[in-house]
This record gives C-alpha cells, sequence and structure tokens, in this order.
C-alpha cells in the first residue's frame, strides 16, 4: 500500500498529533482524528487539519490503513492492550512515544492481523496542545524507528515514506539502544533542566534581583523544566532504569566538579573543562561540519 | 564630563571589548583598544572599531578618561594592581567581569585619583575573540552597576548613560548579592552543561546511534559547555565559595529527583515537576506577560 492510498487515524490531538496531521495533509487519501477530551476534537476539523474528527476511538479506528498513537507512553500502553480485543484491530500501527522498550513489548502481544512499528519522532516543543500544533515540526528532525522482528518490510517501507514526506529522516534503531541514549539525550536535560529551576525557585527569597539577572545563558540551560510534566513523567517511568543508572553517573560528574572546586585543583577542572569543549556535542549539526 | 566628550580605552579586544568598541563608535570622542596578544591589535582598526589600537598598556592607558576592562576576572586583578604603580593611573575605570567582590575589594586600594566602578553586562556568546565581536551584543541585556563607596555619583552617572548608549538596561546591585546570584544564574547552567556533555562523552562509545539522537533540547541545555574555558574557570575560581554551596544545593535537589525514581515516588515526582513549571523562569523577559 502506497502512503497516498492510506486512510490514516490519529489518536491524540495535541502537539505531536496535531502536527503530523497538519504535516500529512495532502500526502493520505484522508485522515482521521480522534482525542480524549473534546476541545480538539471540536477545534481541528476547523483548522484544516483532519478530515473527520471523533470522540469515538473505536470508530476512529475502524477500517483505517494506518493507526498512528500520538499520546503520551502510558496511555499508548493501554491503548496497545485494548487492540483486537475492545477496540477495532487497525491494519497497521505506529506510535510516537519517546520511550521504544515498553511499548515495542506491549505490541509484541498484538493479535497477528495488526503490523506493528515503533516510532519516535526527535523534535518538540515546550508548550503543548494542538494551539500549538505546527506542520514543520517535523522539517530536518531525525525519526526513530523501531522495527520488530514481526513487522513487515512494506511496513517499514511505509513509514519511511511517511517520515520523509513530513520533511523528517528516518533512523532505524533497537527499542534497547534507543531507550538507553534517550536516557542520556533527553531524560537528563530535563531533569537537569528542572534541578536548576528548583534550586533557583528556593533561594529567590533571598535575592531580590535574582531575576533581574537572568540571561540567554540560563534560559537555554532551563528551556526543558517548562516541558508538559504528564508526558516527561511517563517517559521518566517507563525508562526509569536507564535514567537512575544516568542521573547517578552525571552525579558522579558532578560530584567530581564539586571536589576539583574544593580542593583547589584549578588544573584538573580546566583539563575536564577542555575535554568537554572539545566533544562539540552542543553544536547543532549543521554546525559540526564548520567546525 | 559627558559620554560624547570621553576618550575611552578598552583593555581587552576579544568578545566583549571589541563589542562594546564597535556599540560605542560615534558616542564617544575617541577609542583606543589595547591587547596582549597581536592578532586583535592588528585587525581592530581595519575593523573600524577603534581609533587607535596599541599593544603597549601603558600607552593606551595614558591621558584615557575612561578606562575599561574586558578581560578575565583574573587578569582585570592584575591590571588594577598596577594602576598607579606601575601603569599610569586613568582617571575614571570601569571593569566587565563577571564576578564582582574581588574586583570591587581590588579597586577599593586604588590611588585617590582613580574613580572606579564595577560593570557586568548580562550577555554573551559561546564563541570567543574580537571575530565575535557583534555592536548589537548588548542590545536589550542587563548591565550590573556595582558602585563602591568611593565611586562619585557623576562616575555612575556617566557609565549609566554608557549602558544606554550601547543598547542595555541599568541594573544598581552590590557586590555580594550580584556574586550570590551569578553563582545560581550563570556559573551553576556552565557546570551542569558541562557535566552533561562530560557524562554523554563517556558514554558514546557504547551508543553508536547517540549523536543521531540528539535534538534541540539536549543543544539548547548543553550549549554554555561550549564558553571559553579561561574565562568560566576565572570566573569559577573567584566565586568558588557561592559555586560550592550552590553546587552542593543543587546535588541535594538531583539526589531527591533520583530518590524519587528509585523509590517510585511518582506523586512526589510530579508535585516537585509541576511546581518548577510554575516559576516561569525559563521562559524569556518578553514571555513573561503573555503566560
Amino acid at each position: 500500500m502506497n502512503l497516498d492510498e492510506c486512510r490514516v487515524t490519529i489518536v491524540g490531538l495535541g502537539l505531536m498529533g496535531g502536527s503530523l496531521a497538519a504535516a500529512l495533509r495532502g500526502c493520505v487519501r484522508s485522515i482521521v482524528g480522534t482525542d480524549s477530551s473534546p476541545d480538539p476534537i471540536e477545534r481541528a476539523p476547523g483548522l484544516g487539519v483532519v478530515d473527520e474528527a471523533t470522540h469515538d476511538l473505536a470508530q476512529a479506528l475502524d477500517g483505517c490503513d494506518l493507526a498512528v498513537l500520538a499520546v503520551p507512553v502510558r496511555a499508548s500502553l493501554q491503548i496497545i492492550a485494548k487492540l483486537g480485543v475492545d477496540l477495532p484491530p487497525p491494519a497497521r500501527l505506529m506510535d510516537l512515544a519517546s520511550t521504544k522498550v515498553d511499548v515495542v513489548r506491549a505490541m509484541q502481544g498484538l493479535p497477528s492481523s495488526i503490523d506493528p512499528i515503533g516510532g519516535h519522532p526527535l523534535c518538540g516543543k515546550e508548550t503543548a496542545g494542538l494551539e500549538s500544533a505546527d506542520r514543520k515540526l517535523f522539517e530536518g528532525a531525525r525519526f526513530a524507528l523501531v522495527p520488530l522482528e514481526r513487522t513487515s518490510p512494506e511496513l517499514l517501507s511505509l513509514v519511511e515514506d511517511l517520515v520523509r514526506a513530513i520533511g523528517a529522516q528516518p533512523l532505524r534503531i533497537g527499542a534497547a539502544e534507543h531507550d538507553r541514549a534517550a536516557a542520556l539525550t533527553s531524560q537528563l536535560p530535563y531533569l537537569l533542566a528542572a534541578a536548576l529551576v528548583c534550586r533557583v525557585g528556593r533561594a529567590e527569597g533571598d535575592l531580590p534581583a535574582l531575576r533581574d539577572l537572568l540571561a540567554s545563558g540560563f534560559h537555554d540551560t532551563s528551556r526543558l523544566a517548562a516541558s508538559d510534566v504528564t508526558m516527561m513523567l511517563d517517559i521518566l517511568i517507563t525508562n526509569r532504569e536507564n535514567a537512575i543508572t544516568e542521573l547517578q553517573a552525571l552525579l558522579q560528574v558532578m560530584e567530581e566538579q564539586l571536589d576539583d572546586l574544593v580542593y583547589e585543583r584549578e588544573a584538573r577542572l580546566r583539563r575536564r573543562l577542555e575535554w568537554v569543549q572539545t566533544m562539540k556535542f552542543s553544536l547543532q549539526p549543521e554546525q559540526k561540519g564548520q567546525s
């Protein structure tokens, strides 16, 4: 089946689902949207991002060629558990959740009539909801695809076409490697940003000029603290072991920094900070080539 | 003395000094630049940012109405110690260093012929050197001014005019409060960003797809790790006690996060993350009013 023949059902019309619907307009036969809250159902058709919108999940899934779950991880797990049992089985299924091991394990147990694959677009915003949806959200982003053993080559090819159609780059990866890397590249930055804001919030009472002294460096470092809490908690809980391992490893690095300051080991601290600077991890991909 | 009558000497033609020179063009009588390395001395006049450039610090300071130290903190301390002793005393002196307690203490010991004030523009870039200089660097930024008891009202008024002339907003603050706040708003974000990159760098060998999974959230959180190491080390060492206190307090917050994950205290973790989100610390000032 080609992408332009697909009737696509998007479950969850928040930032991700709404952006995907908007980006897929014109690339597929039709788009059905569904959401558990009434507000996006009412507004999505008027915004022109879906052909139909319904509060009824079973009705939305009935007869669709590809269902895309665009809800937080644990909501995805609950829906997957009901597909083919309490809910009609879609022909093909992809999720967009930010952790993959639990989702792929749940997909393994689906009825054989469903062809499933895991997905994770590596993009986002710190504002949630359909009102933040943007059809350009995926442009230039990487889009992780996690095929199962049971995933058909046709589905893999179809979703790679979908990924390219919305302007992203497909990246095949295993679930375990994805989740370990995601703890480093996504959950640690979020926890760091939240811890920084928490500390500054606790100190604010003593320092009336504190907010006046915040500049762009602080804003960038703390930006992720404004992320949607329900989504981030879902990610942390479903990737808990990796998050714990990486948070412990990061705490060790910071204890080393603290010791260098306490014992005035300036040369050691300099070597570490210079090594960090040479990594060029903080550069955007397009800058790497120039440096 | 009015700003437009001043002969201004800028000591250090890196990002800050070069940007200040460029921003002050046309606002002052003349600008002399000096630097300890030959490269910016050769290039600055051609770039049109200074009227004269000399490698000779004594010559650059001789007869200037206002000297501005735009070098790392400890280099500023060394120059201040020599003013009026080994170097000619400028009539008026301001520094731009990122920590203020040590600088202001050194300024207290200057000959009485010098009128001194501490300064700190709250802006920057992760690229150093004259080639990164930008006359718009200060636009919209706050500029901390730390008057000493001996600072004349005329000098305070003159540097407030200078700050406004380059598009920044003057903010009067005491040295001790400035440095405690700077540990929170500047040194902690830098140490966090460096620790994150250090951890990711150590893990990279095991995870070949790691760099492919880096997205904008990681880049923002880690951006400060690319800061100039000599400048940041100077700041950390001259604000060491505050940096240690705040790093310890931050480690405590992160230990609490870790415990919440280890003991699966999801409700507690959610309350903290939601509290953090309500602080709106991560928003830019112009966004605060909208939210």
